[in-house]
C-alpha cells in the first residue's frame, strides 16, 4: 500500500466547535490548549486518511494564536497533509472563526502538525507518497522540507551545513 | 512593576499528571492532544509567575514526541520562563515520565510555548526581564532569540537577511 | 434578514471525531449518549449557517443506532437543515464510519433534531425560509411538514384529524 | 430468566445533576446535548434493571425541550421501561427542574429511549416481558406499540397498512 | 425560613451512575477521585433540598473505600442530611453497587461531607433544623454531634476537655 | 522492597492548576468535588513514590475547605506520605493559592488520604517504613496513629479503650 501515491485534497479533516462554557480561559475566551487538542484531532483524522494506518502525534510546529476566539464562537479546523516522509505525514491546519450575524469566515490561526503511522506495536511503518496539485499545495509541499530539517537541526540530528535547503534560504539572501 | 527583572527560577511550575483510561489513544498511549493541553496548562502558569498578569498562549514551538508514555505513567511536567521581550514570555518545558517500579525520570518530551501578557480587556501589557542564572537558563536565554527571530521569518514578519542571529547559524558553519 | 431565503446546501456543517477510550461503554463501543451530545452541536451549528442567530435545542426526532461504532473509528456527522417553520429548524443528519484501511464509509445512523432560533432573552424569532435544490432535499423538505405534524399530534397540540399530511399516509394506503 | 416478567415499578431509576457552568451553552443554559447524554445513562441503568444483561441504545424517540434548565438548577430525570418488545425495551422518562427556594418541581421535559439487550459479542437476547401496575403505566405500554410500529413505518420495515395500532388513530377520528 | 425545621427524609437525593472508561484508573475500576466529586454532588443536593439556598462543601470526614467498584458497575449514591447546626449540614451517604446479574446492592462506601449555606456574597446564613424520625436517622443525628467536636479538636478550634460528647466515649470505655 | 525504608522527602508530589470555568461551581468557585479530585491524583502520585506500586484510595480524613477558590486562581496542592501501616500509607496535603498580583501563597486548605498498595489482582501488599526528618515530618507522623486509631474506632474495627493513643488525648486533659 504504502508505494500507492494519495492526493492532497482525499487527505482533507474537518472538525467544527461551538466554544462552549467548558472550553474557556478566565477571560472567557478559547484556552489556547483546548485548541491544540482539537487540532491534534483533526490532524491526526487527517494523516489517517493518508495512509489507512494508526497515526501517532511525533511533533508539533509553528503554531500562532493570532486572534483571540470568544465564547459562542463556530470554530472550523481545516486539515490537509502537506508531505509524507519514510514513516511521517506533515499536516497543515487552517482555523477559521465564523461571523455570528453574517457567516463571514476569518482565519485566525495556522498549524503543522507531524504524524508517524505505526503498526500495533507502535513501530513505525511506510507511508504513500503525497502528491499536490493545486499552487497551495505544492507551495506548501515544497516547504515541507525546509521545515523537516529545521526541526532536525533544532532536534540536533542534522547539522546546520547538510540542511541544503534551509541554509539556501540565509546565504541566498 | 515591569521594571522590575525576575529571577528564571521564580518562573518553575510544575505539573504532576496520572495517564488514565480517559487520557489514552487507541494504542493505550497518552494522546498527544492531551499532553498539549496539560503543557498549556503548566507553561501558562510560569509565564504568569514571571508576571502576575493574565497571559494567553501566543504560539506553540517546536514540540516533538519522542517516547509514547503509556497507561499508569506518571508524568511530570516542567516548565521554566526562558525569556521575556517586551509583552511575550517564553516558556520552555521538559516532560518526565518516571519507572513503574525504580521510579527513575525517564525525560521523554520537550516543549516550547510563548505567552502574551494582557490587561482585562486582551491588550498586551509590558512585562518584566528574565535573569537566567544557571549555564542552562543562559543557553536557552540566548537561544530564545534565535527561536523570536525564527518565529518571525516564518511568520513572514522578518526578512531573513536582519535574522541575523539565526542566520550566522548557517554561514558560520 | 428572516425574509431572504436561504439555499439547503450553505446550511451544510460537519463534525469529525475519533472515538477516544473516553467516549466508549462498558463493550469497548460508542456511548450512545456520546454520540447524541456530537450531534447536537454538529446540527446546531447547521441551524446556526441557516439563520445565524442563537439556536436551543427543541426536539430529537428518530434517532436509530443501527451499527456499533468501535474505539478507534473515525466519525464523520454531516447536518443540514431540511427545512424551516416561523422560527424552527429541522435538521436532517447523516452518520458515517470509515473502514480503517480501505477508508470506505458506512452510514450507521441517521437523526433528525429540531432548533428554535432565540434573542438573548431566549425569546423565539422568525428564521429564513429554506430552499431545496437536489432531489434528496426536496423529499426531506416535504417529509418535514409529516414529521412535524407528527410531533404536534404526539405533543397533543394537534387533532389527528387536522394532520392532514400524516392522515394521507395511513388513509392512501 | 427472559421467561420472567418483571414489574414497572422495578425498572425506576433516578439521575439528580446541578447544572455547572460545564454543562451550559452561550446562554448559561443547560446545552440539549448534555442533557441527551444524561437521559442517556439515566434509561440505560433503567433497560438494566429490567432485564440484568449489557444494553446498548437502540433509538432515541421524541424528546422534546419545552423550558430551558438553567445554570444552577437541580436537574432530576426518572427513568422507567414502559414495554418491552422480544430482545428491546422502550424507556419512558421525565425530566423535572427544582424551585431554588420553594423545591417545587416543574416538569420540563420528557422522552423515550429504546435500548437493546445483547451479550459479550453485541448479538441481541431476549428479555422478559414488562407487567405495568399503574394506570400511567398501562398507558403507556399500550402507547409503546403505537410508538414501535410508527419507528417500524419509518424505518421502511414495516408498511402503513400493517401498522393497525397506528392506523386506527387516523381512521377512527 | 430558618425557623421552620425540616423532615429528614425530605432531604434525600440519590445520584445513579454507570462506571465508564472515562472514570477508571489503572487496574479498570473506579478512581477515588471520581467517587468523591459524584458524592459532592450528591451532597451539595440533599443540603440545597435542607436549606433551598446556595451550599458549598465545608468538609469531607472519613470516607472509607471498603471494596473496589468496577468498569461497567451501577452505582447508586444516598444522600441526607444527618443534622443541621446553625449555617451547617452534615449529610451522611451511603454508595451501593448493584451485582450485574442479579441486581443485588451491595454497600461498599459511606461518608460524610459538610456543607455551609451562603448568600450571593458567600456569607454564611442560617438554615433550619433537622427533625429526625428513624433509628438510623436518630442514631446519625446524635452521632453528628460527636464528629462536630472531632473536627473542631482537630482543627485546632475546640480544646479535648471542652469536647464533652467525645470525651464520654473515651472515659466512658 | 518492602524493608527498604523511605525519606519523607522522597515522597513529595506536587499538582499545579488553573481554576477554569469548566472547574466552577455557580459562585464561579471552584467546586468542592473537583478538588477533591485533584487531590486525589497528586496524593495517589505520592504514595506511588513511596511504594512504586499500583496503589488505590482507601479513605479520606479530614479534609476541610477554609477559603473560597476563584475562577482564575492558580491552585498548587503539596502532597507527602506521613506515615505507613504493613500495606496501607497516609498522605498529608497542602493546598496553597497564590494572590494574582503579587504571587503571595495563601494556605487554603489541608488533607489527609490513605492509599493501600496493592498488586495486579487488587490484593495488598507490604510497603516500606517511612522516616521523618524535619519537626512537622516527625509530628504528623505521631498523628498518624491517632487518626489510624480514630478510623478503626469509627469503622468499629478497635474498641475506645484499646484506641491509646487517641484515649491519652482526651484523659490526659
Amino acid at each position: 500500500m504504502s508505494n500507492k501515491s494519495v492526493l492532497a485534497k482525499s487527505t482533507i479533516a474537518i472538525g467544527t466547535h461551538i466554544v462552549l462554557p467548558e472550553n474557556t480561559n478566565t477571560l472567557g475566551n478559547l484556552m489556547g490548549g483546548q485548541l491544540l487538542h482539537w487540532m491534534d484531532i483533526a490532524s491526526a483524522i487527517s494523516a489517517h486518511r493518508h495512509c489507512h494506518r494508526i497515526v501517532v502525534t511525533a511533533a508539533v510546529n509553528n503554531v500562532s494564536f493570532q486572534h483571540p476566539i470568544k465564547l459562542g464562537d463556530i470554530v472550523t479546523i481545516e486539515a490537509k497533509v502537506s508531505r509524507s516522509f519514510s514513516s511521517s505525514m506533515e499536516v497543515y491546519m487552517e482555523v477559521f472563526v465564523e461571523h455570528h450575524t453574517t457567516g463571514e469566515l476569518t482565519k485566525c490561526n495556522e498549524a503543522i502538525y507531524t504524524f508517524v503511522a505505526v503498526d500495533q506495536m507502535g513501530a513505525p511503518i511506510p507511508v504513500p507518497d503525497l502528491v499536490p496539485e493545486t499552487e497551495d499545495e505544492k507551495r506548501r509541499f515544497d516547504g515541507a522540507l525546509r521545515r523537516r530539517q529545521l526541526r532536525l537541526v533544532i532536534a540536533g540530528k542534522m547539522k546546520p551545513e547538510d540542511a541544503t535547503e534551509l541554509k539556501a534560504l540565509f546565504i541566498a539572501s
